[in-house]
């Protein structure tokens, strides 16, 4: 595998670290400040997000995901140019196999959650008489779907990101035996 | 890595496909054939699982993942005792790591879909005036949650698979260089 090769991935890497960090505190910040109060007659009825258990998950998973890849990207950044170092510790790649794994699951079920009560919202479940509430709620709707296509685009880079880590643990296995000429 | 440990991963990698090929298709029976119906006064009422958009990806992911899973389990078997063929083959082993993958990520999201829409079910939405609906059809719930209880377990196998098959990827590429004596 070519310097080329291996510079482009590490790039890719860099960048889809930077664009995680971005989407999971957009999408935390979007659905952290969802709240809409509206009069009907003479009450006042509000709508949080804390009224919706799935959005809190996915808050917490997208605050953590932004954390986890900040912390990440620094890393990458600092061992950017070595080609040894820390980068070559099989135990840390699969530190951060696992934690890109582990991630990329969490972040995956918490949107997951979170589409489908978007969707409930929308439509309604008329046969347990569960009226839609975006008609009564758009604001609220609107900021919390804009939070949870976020979050959706956060998990492809948190899949990508995972298909990534393990291919450079891949590399540590193949490419120590025979000095990086590895075929593909 | 001795051939002991290698044994032991295979015979690991087909008890889990034939595990995940059971649970996916207790939990697709279980949450397919869910309908309750009862009498409000005069008025039949009906609860199927076609009623919650949740239940019907469950259904479909968890008939894909059985089905996915014992194909595997055959062609795990079929070459159970080689220790050359197609486990040897790069190609094919990133096919069925994309495939584990895939299938774990499908899994997971449909899981946490149906679990979302389960605990609404539970505990209503007062916020949005969705009342509970277990107190009304009860066995439809208790039905709809040992569907789910199934398909979480079936993902925690599908997870373990993604590992196993990563795993088996590695080796491909860590033992060829100097005869199975990888150190780890």
């Amino acid at each position: 595998m070519g310097g080329n090769v291996e510079r482009k991935v590490r790039v890719a890497e860099v960048t889809l670290r930077c664009v995680l960090c971005g989407l999971g505190t957009l999408a935390a910040a979007l659905v952290a400040t969802d709240k809409q109060t509206r009069t009907f007659f003479t009450m006042q009825k509000t709508a949080a997000f804390t009224d919706v258990r799935a959005l809190v998950v996915l808050v917490a998973a997208n605050a953590v995901a932004a954390g986890y890849s900040l912390l990440q990207a620094a890393r990458c950044l600092f061992f950017f140019g070595s080609s040894v170092g820390l980068r070559s510790s099989r135990a840390i790649a699969w530190c951060v196999f696992s934690g890109d794994q582990a991630l990329a699951y969490v972040a995956l079920g918490a949107a997951a959650a979170a589409l489908q009560a978007s969707v409930v919202s929308k439509r309604g479940l008329p046969a347990f008489q569960w009226m839609e509430v975006c008609g009564l709620y758009g604001a609220f709707c609107r900021k919390a779907g804009g939070g949870i296509a976020c979050a959706v685009a956060g998990v492809l880079a948190a899949v990508a990101l995972a298909f990534i880590s393990a291919f450079n643990l891949f590399r540590l296995y193949g490419k120590k035996k025979n000095g990086g000429a590895t075929t593909w």
